[in-house]
């Protein structure tokens, strides 16, 4: 399909952008899991590498070219490309396309985390717990694909990955890094003890070891939680060990993104 | 000097506050070397911790009160402290004062590099080039300071540390991790070296060794620069030896707090 010229906003395929907020479009109705939106032709090409679904794509301009094109190296070259001016897009949006274009991705199904563990042979994963912040949850997702984790669980009260801001801070690694959401945590230690995981809590617990001293063994499970509150109870008694970074100069803590990185970093050695 | 009650703008004590800008604070006429905004009661004890002398204090409510205990414990007890209603003093700022107070501070004369180092000790430094982003600088001094910085060097396109915005990402950190800026970055190298310091440049250049492979001396001065353009070719020509990390995932790069915790993880150990 060619591009689409957009003159007005009454098309009614072009309701995926209308003002969506992420809760929207996780719940889009006609959809079997709902849908996200990948800002930038680099974050479009990493969800579609990672075999997600495009719908359609709006874009400005000659982004609209590089769109259909790769739609079309992807096998999708019926999905509609529609192009107009700025501000038309922005009525539409709610928010200026600062990276040219936007494409609404069918949601993949997540799979089990019996199964993430099973297709990636994971031997380094990271199950972040309630944080709540997109900030948050993308720059873990950078951190831990970028050092690297083999995979990531996320709790049912993370924030959710596919969200724009998450997705935009994460770099699109939420694409490439495989993940799920499970729904059994803490439960989940029994099948992670099973497969020979030791479950590390970063924590700052009187009874955690310090990272430089801590010898991990050939499968670990890092347990990240909130900068504030922390991993809760229930998370601390699952694990088999608590972790802590130790600092210096009596300052508090890293930031999430920068914990995250030591610490998978410091396992991965 | 007890709690004065703001009830009109018209007072010239509070003009330090009066919709300041960073760089107006700066060049503040009448100061020695400036002023600048610690937010918050922490921030505060923080920056009267290290010395600094504070020139008043804007605040709501109770906090008044924690803000005059704070200045009487440091010696400080003539200081004044402005309270009055939120909306008033938003009118007079330009924003909310979130964190119940913000205190005027004089800012201090920076030593030069050498006496930085003779009176830290240095062994382990930081070298911020060009970075000119007010939130990396602070996630800079917030990883590098809390994993074992000794010191950090900025240079003079570097935003400012003492920034309201860097100093609220790095947690406050900048007024407690020993700094200076340096005027004489790259040339700086030669008295690195003669201080017997490794100067290790993070940087993606096809010489780079791994950070895992990485064996640091005695004393390093780890050289970090811009997520995007990188470091400049100067400051290449002038490290020892230039250090990345490995990553996967086909991923580009840790945001820069991540990196720059990690490579000081990797250096520090």
């Amino acid at each position: 399909m060619p591009v689409v010229p957009v003159t007005s906003l009454d098309d009614p395929r072009l309701a995926d952008y209308a003002h969506a907020t992420d809760v929207a479009l996780k719940k889009a109705r006609g959809t079997e899991h709902g849908l996200y939106l990948a800002e930038s032709l680099l974050v479009m090409q990493r969800a579609l590498a990672a075999g997600h679904v495009p719908r359609s794509v709006l874009a400005l301009g000659t982004s609209g070219t590089e769109a259909l094109e790769a739609l079309r190296a992807s096998g999708h070259p019926d999905v509609p490309v529609f192009v107009g001016p700025g501000e038309l897009l922005a009525e539409l949006t709610g928010y200026l396309l600062h990276r040219g274009l936007i494409a609404s991705m069918n949601r993949p199904a997540l799979p089990t985390a019996d199964e993430l563990l099973d297709r990636t042979e994971a031997q380094r994963i990271v199950v972040v717990e309630n944080v709540v912040d997109p900030t948050n949850v993308g720059a873990i997702f950078r951190s831990a694909g970028s050092i690297g984790a083999d995979a990531v669980l996320v709790t049912p009260r993370c924030s959710d990955p596919f969200y724009r801001r998450a997705i935009r801070v994460s770099m699109g690694t939420v694409l490439q890094v495989p993940w799920t959401r499970t729904d059994d945590w803490p439960q989940l230690e029994h099948t992670l003890h099973a497969r020979g995981f030791e479950v590390a809590a970063l924590a700052l617990t009187p009874d955690a070891v310090s990272l430089r001293e801590y010898s991990p063994p050939a499968r670990v499970a890092l347990v990240l939680g909130t900068e504030g509150e922390g991993l809760t109870p229930e998370a601390l008694a699952a694990s088999d060990v608590r972790v802590q970074i130790p600092m210096l100069h009596g300052i508090d803590s890293l930031n999430v993104a920068a914990a995250s990185a030591v610490a998978m970093w410091a396992v991965s050695g």
